[in-house]
Order: structure tokens, then sequence, then C-alpha cells
């Protein structure tokens, strides 16, 4: 049934043949270009590879919307390994509002709840759908994009992204929850300075 | 509320610099070691974005589980992002053999059921988890790895790999169910022939 | 002075190992995701690798400003080189508007006059600089930057960018100068309907 | 014959332009995902660039076969590089088990004896040669492949893989050498439990 | 004209979603083979990601012509980003000599005078132009090039690379300024001996 | 010994999901960026991915060395892998005269004879060895460097490149081989005028 075979020599030839499949992040060092520092293969463990989303964010807010990151911040185990991870959740009328991804093209499958993602493209293009459950729209990289709760009970959603940091920036944010200056975001808008001051007020912008 | 503007002469200045978000995959055409040549701009449809995993795959089959693949030939939106899909369904004593991808690691979120998975390194080393709905484990590239059917339930599972084309190789199949020849699978695997020849049976292997 | 030699016989030897330095595209055939095929290397000429970027764009126009691509489609050279450029015209009060590029980091060199530039990250924070000619200001990829005359003259830059694609999203167009539906526009930008109508009547969108 | 010429202040304008041509391995600190943080190019000597790979492995074990690897641990100049190495060794009737490289395409020089080899396709295709002294084959990566002596006397080959870091997973280790329980083997493999175990005990593997 | 909106909540969800949109170098740490590891992001400012080229360098040397380089080492904002940047100089008759870019492709734009610029392929084909101010001009990767003042007056230009390090390597300091023995060279260039060792002397060489 | 199983419909699920594991070069196709497009996986045969490096290149020539490349265009199942080879023959007194790949990193290894290797940095430092037989000397991207015969009898050596494009600039044939004009090669190299000439008559230059 079997050779008798007593392979541990060759065992023993290899045993110096180190080599990096994986690399848990060190978050304790700095990171570089590529990533963290990887922490010696000897600590990892099962469990840095796992990571659980399955615990609905807080939707009890304004946006009646939550994103849960899973990115080599929160599960070093992607370190390296060109993903990372969210979930998305939305309560009735639920918005995801816009945003980009400046690092990594996004795929988004629906767990629950029906859910109207879209994107635009360089060249002004609409690309937009009502997804149900099982369903899946790929983001191409750094293109704006949402997703708004279509149905009337809550949706849920997983994303992954082709990086290990792909960023994320919401537009509201990025214009209104900053020092940016009124007068650069008027001119650089076509928004109206009075308008704009307004909504820093609301989302706690200055300048 | 708002400057006046007129845009238009700037939106003309920039209708000619097309460039390239996306690659809609052209299944016709010969594949290029990055992917598909793209379908031109003007004929991509938002419904190229969208692919449904949401049916689970047919599991009354010997091994009770079943894998339906969304990469770039199912689903041409992917092509050129580096990403893509599949789904994974195991009823009951349900199991995806040990295999690998070659080309990408995964990230698994399990949508129902009970999922023990696990993967050997490089350094043989072994990482082994049982994973709930909502928890999400990553394989790194082309490492031996599986899924088992852990409940007594049906259980399903999303997942996603770092790449449009990430490969699959089934052991079982790559070893017993082509025409790879007995004395060659013995003699690098150390298994018996005898056995070898049943298992080519079994699995409709030949020579 | 010189060791007589004579190499034509290894000229020979190697007049078969042809290889790709360069892939000046085929803008007649359809692209891939690493950019469009080449023309034949005996058709290549010393002007494929230059383009000019000496004549200001027009800004007669609200905007004040104009943005000449030098990317692939105009300049078939920079195909797969990892590289492309444009040059930005901003006369008085001209002001390239919020925007960002999907695919690559820019580098901005100012040609004349002074420009103020600035981005926003991910983690919302603000980089804003004014410059004068000679300054070199970076933009990581995919962020939302802004470049606005600061002087009294017309200002020039020159830009790269690091790749031969890098898209070009320009924030109000994106929004409001084509068929995304007011009521999505509104309920992911939090900004009021009748604004958004207002918005798409000026720039030409519709819904 | 010459323009006199003076370079010496050329010189001194470019001594502050230092770049990074190469990142010979620090092999004391934590790695990255892109390889070892590189040591001080002062410190670089020529030998840092070289390894022998010229005494044949010990190929008195029970596969009658050696492996010596030349990877960035044991070759630091290799480190960043995209390219790694090593030499086989095949006494007559030696075999280098099927195994994978899970980070890189390898391509093998024969440099003496006879030597058959194969890899199977993610289509489940064989692709099996037999190759003479001067015969190059290329595995691409992540695909299961062996090396076998076809011939009477010792073989030997030299081997180069597309990374720094290919990894190296031998079948029978990653099944039998470790911890792995005998029950998800044998779920996962359709091999008997009988058959896992007595596997393990040859093989040292426990559980 | 806006809902009411109070993003807060959300804003605190995503605050533990750290991503890295740049990564300014942290000089002072060892680089690795992606780059140099990050400053905190805390640290970084809006001048990081400025740089001054706007001085021309001293031309008054035999060569009449200064390249000052603004790479990840003098302007650290530019660190995994996939580009840099430098600023020629060249007086009337000014030459910048035949050299490489081993880990680049280049993009020049002229900003004052004439140049002429010119690369060779592999295929041993010559590209050469004179360039104007606006004009650009691309160099692919890794292949010697050269710029010559072309006019009458001072002229100059800005230059971007696809790297952050690509290396520079002028041809007759490689071959003429350092440590490699005449025999070496002379074997290796068919030029003549006393040639090498007279042009070592002016270059500073030795052996 | 075995549990009966049928995987039969696991086959057929999996069929569908066509993955490209390599990308066998079509020659009569226009390259891409990324390489040839592929030939269809069903026309791919064995042979398809060996080359033959074992007959020594000519060497009655001046240099009385040769190379012979085994790239994409001569070994067409290296395309798309990352890796391309080539044999050096070097009789006594043999020289493979200074050169850059300007694509890729170099990995070579002796198999015969004796052989002085080097290249010089972008820091114009010069690291030269000499290797015997088993011996692996690495050359980082796009540097220069040479290989000589070291001893009295034949030397050979197998090197592999990290692209299936590396490329091949000789420094002579770059410089006296083509239509470079004399001017523009001594303005650049410092050379001689009537040096370059004479160079390029030997050469089989003109201009």
């Amino acid at each position: 049934m079997l050779r008798i075979i007593f392979l541990l020599s060759l065992l023993f030839a290899l045993s110096n043949a180190y080599v990096q499949d994986f690399c848990v992040a060190n978050l304790k060092r700095a990171e570089t270009p590529a990533g963290y520092p990887c922490i010696r293969p000897i600590h990892v463990k099962a469990k840095d590879f796992v990571f659980s989303l399955g615990t609905p964010g807080n939707t009890t807010n304004i946006i009646s919307a939550a994103v849960t990151p899973g990115f080599s911040a929160q599960f070093p185990g992607l370190n390296g390994l060109g993903l990372s991870t969210a979930r998305l959740d939305l309560a009735p009328k639920g918005v995801i509002p816009m945003h980009t991804h400046p690092g990594a093209s996004e795929v988004l499958f629906v767990l629950d709840g029906y859910i109207t993602a879209g994107f635009v493209s360089s060249a002004n293009s609409v690309y937009v759908q009502t997804l149900k459950p099982g369903q899946v729209m790929v983001f191409p990289q750094g293109l704006l994009h949402f997703q708004i709760n279509a149905g009337k009970s809550a949706a849920a959603a997983f994303v992954t992204f082709s990086s290990a940091s792909p960023g994320l920036q919401i537009l509201d944010f990025a214009l209104f929850a900053n020092s940016l200056p009124t007068e650069l975001i008027s001119a650089t808008t076509f928004l109206d300075p009075a308008l704009v001051k307004k909504l820093k007020g609301v989302l706690g912008g200055t300048g």
C-alpha cells in the first residue's frame, strides 16, 4: 500500500529554506509602502487569519448606516496579501454616502435586503443597479460610488478590496468636515459659500 | 447659492482624454497575460458589473458540496480589476476537498452554517479554525487549504480572490483524474500503485 | 588605440533575441488591462516618443482654465511605460475644480504664475500649499485635489502621472453632468434636491 | 583623442541623489511584504551578490534526492530583485516529490543526467517531459509539479524562481508530517483514515 | 436646502479604519525593497509634499550642465508613490552625458531653450529629436540616453520618473571614475588600455 | 482504504471556471505591454514549456563568445510568467562585452570554466567576482555588467532574468553600430570624434 519512506533527512535539508507565505502585521512597527513589517512566523496563530464581521454596525445615526472595516489595522493576517474586507449595514433609508477608495477596487456581496448601488466613470457615465441578496457588484478603483437601502427592512453587505489598504474618502467629510477654507471649497466645487459654511457647521468643519 | 457656471468648454477640452477606468472582458478575443482585451466603453452596461451568486450550487453529489465561480469568464466586469469571486455551498457533511489557488490569496465570509477551514504553510505549520456566520478567514496565495461543513445544517460562504484569474487546483483531481501515469504518481507521492489505480478508477483517470 | 574587432557574428547571434523595450500604442486595436497592443517596432519612429504641451489650452470658459491631456490616446509612445502627462492652464481666477485620478499619483511642476493646490486624505486631513514657478507638488493616488490660480497673471503647470491611464473624475461633472437621478445624488451627498436640480441644469445633467 | 574634461563638479551635484539599485537583506530585521530591509550600501560587498550551488546535496536519504535553496535567507543579495535560486540533486531513482511553490514560477536547467518532470494545470491537464542536460523547463506559478531521475546515473539541475520568496510546499509533508487531524485529511483527500495514520507514522506527523 | 445631518457617529465608526494613502519617507530608517518606512501620519505636513526645482543648477563645470534630483531622499513625500523628479540645466554647449536609469522610464518637459535628446533601443535603433519649450519626450526604462543643448542660450527641463528610486548610471563615470581595472574595461569595451587609463586620470578613476 | 467517491458532478460544476495558469505566446499576434496574447489552452503541448540551451553557441568570432537567448520569442511558454533564459559561451579569452538588461535582474550560474563577472552601481561602486562552476551571481536590474573568461578552457553559463522581455543593450553596439551621429556620441561620451568614427567603421555604424 505504501513504499516505506523516511523523509526526515529531506526535511532537514529543507528546514533552512525559510520562505514568506504570509506576513501577519506587526502593528507596533512603522508601515512601509508595501504594508507593515511581519511578526515572526513562530508567533503566528490560526486566529490571526480570522476576523469577525458578523455583528451589524450601529446604524442609529443620521445616515442610518455603518461601515465596519476589516483592514490590516483590524485584521493583521491580511497584511501583504492584497486584500481587505468590510461590512456595510443600512437600516431602512440608510445611506453609505458618496465616496471613493483611492487605492483599491471593491467587490460587494449583498447579505440581506435590497441595495441600490452605483458608480460614475471618468467618462462621466453612470452605472447604477438595485441588488438583491446574493448579488455581487464590482466598483472599479478610485471612482465615486454609493450604496443606499432600496427596501423596507435592514440591508447588509460584505465587501472586499483589492488592497490591504484601500483607503476611504467620504465626499461630504472631505469637503465639509475639516479645515479646508470655505473659499477654496466654493471656488473648486461651485457651491455657494453660505451653503459651504452651513454644511461645515453641520459636519463639524472649520474655516 | 451657486456661482453661475458654464463648464461645457472644459467638457470638450477633456473629451479626448479617454482613460481606462475598467476593462470589461471581451471573451471572444484571446487572453493576454494581464487578462482579456476590453470591450469598447460605449458597449459597457451597468449589468456588466453585476453577477449573481445567490443561488446555492447543487450539492447532491458525493462531496455534498459545490463551488460556483464568478471569475472573469463568468463575470466580465472583473477583468483587469484584480479581484474575482465564488460561492461555496456545503450540505451537511459536505467538503470542499484539499485544493490550491495558484494565482491568488482568498478571503472567505461565512454566510450560513459552520465551516471548519484550514491551510498548511510552506513551513508545514497548520492553521485550522471553525468559523460561524459573519466570520472571515484569509488563505494566503498558493497554499493547500480546505473547507468542511462543521455543523448539522447546510453551510454557505462567499469568497473573493486577489486576482481575476486565481486558478483552482483540486488535489484529488490533479493526482487521480487525468492521464498522469500511475508510476509517476506513486513515485512522487509515495502512495501504493494499486491505491493510485483504484483512485484513478473512481475519479475517471487513466494511465 | 583599439583592438581590432569584428563583432558581426555576435550581432547575428543576437538578432533573434527580439525584446520589448517599449510598446507604442496601436490605437486602432482594443485595449487590454495593461494598455494598448504595440505597433510593430519597425514602424516606430522617434516622433512617437515626443508630444507637444507647449501651447496653452483655451481658458476662455467659465472656469478660466484648461486641461490638455497627453495620455496614451494622444501620446502613444507612453503606452506601457507607466507614465502620462498633461498641461494645466489657469487664467487669472482660473480653477481646476475638485477632482481625482482614480488610477495614478500626480506630480505637478509650476511653469508660470502662482497656484494654490491641495488635497484631502482618507483620514480627512487637508494639505494645501501655494506654489511658485519651479515648485513641485505630489498628489497621492485617488485623493480629491484641486488647483487654483493664486496670482494676478496667467498660471500654467506641467503634470505627470504614475500610469499611462490615470483617469480623471471631476467632482461636479460626476455629480451633476450626467443622468444620475437627483434623488440618489441628494441622498448620498446631503445636498438639497432643488440645489441638485439647479446644478444639473447648469451643467447639462438630466434626471 | 579626448576632449579635456573635468566632471567633478557634476559628480558632486549628483552625489546626493542616492538611489536604490539593490537591497541586500538585513536578515536580523523583520521582513516586510516586499522582503527584508536593506543593509546600508556602504556595507555591501561584491560577495553579497554571489552564492555557491556547486556542491551536490546529500542524497543518501530515502528519496535519494536533495534540494539546496539559495533564497534571500541564504543569498541576501537577491532580496528585492524578484529572483531566487536552488539546486536539485537526484541520485539514481531519486525523486523530488510532488510539490508547489505558492509564490513563484520556476525555470529548471538540467546540469547532468536525465530528469522526467511535469506539472498539472488548473484545467487538470498534464504536461510531462523527459529532459536531458542543457534542456530548460518552466513550471507556472503555484501548480503541482515533480522531478524524477529518468536515467541510471546521478542527475542535477539548477532552478530559478520569479520571486525572492517562492515558498515550497511538499505535498506529502503538508498532508502527513504535521498535526493536521487525520479526520480532516481523510475527509478532504478521500484517503482512508488508516492509510493517513500509517503515512503520518512514517513521516512523523501527529493527530 | 439641506437635509439635517449629523454624521459624527459615522465618523467615529470609521475612525479606526486607518489607511495608508501615502507614506512620507522616514529617512533615518533602513530602506526596504518597496522604499523607506513611513513617518507617522500625525507628523506629516503639507510641505512634505512640496519640493523646489525652481533654481537652476550650477553649470559652471566642464559639461556646462547640472542635474538636480528630487528623489525620495530629497523629497520624502514621493516615497511609495511610484514617481520621482529632477531638473536639468544646460548652459550653451551643455551636455547631460550618455546615461541610464536602471529602474524607471523618464518623461522630459522642456522649460527653456532647445534640447537635442535621444535614446538607443535593445534592437540598436536610434531615436533622436530636437525639442523646443513645451515639448515632452519619453525615454523607456533602462535604455542609454542623453540630452544636449541645441541652441545658443541656456536650456532647462523638468523630468519625472516612473519610480521613487529611478537610479542614475552615467556611462563615463561607470567606466572611468571608479576602481574597475583597466584591463577589464578594455576587454569589455574594446577601448585601448592607454585610452582607458587616460580617461581614468581625467575622471578620477583608479586601477 | 478509501471512501467511495464520485466527484463527477463537482467536476462539471467547476468545468466552466476556466482560469489562466499560463499564457503560451501566440507570436503571430501583436504584443501588449504585458506580453503576447495566449494561444488557446487546447493547443498547448508539454513541449511548449521546454527549450534547449544545451548546444554551445558559436564562439568563432572576434569576441570568442556567444549569447543564445531563450526569451518569449524563442520559448513561448515563458510568456507572462515573469522569467526568461539564455546561455553564455566563452571560449578562452572570450568576453561578453559591457551591457545592460533594461527590464530585468539577472541570475548567472556557471556551468563550466571560470568567469570573471562584475557590475557597476548607480553610486558608481564596482562589484567584481571570479566565479567557478556551480557559483551563482546576481546582477541588479539595468546596471552595466560584463562576463569574461577567467580561465584557459571554454566557459559556459546559464542565466535567467526576472522578466520574459529583459532586453539586451550592448554598450559598443549602442554607441558605435548604428546611425547615432558621431558628434552626438562624442559630445555625450567625451570620446574623440576620430576614435568614434574608427569604432563605427569597425562595428558597421554610420554617421
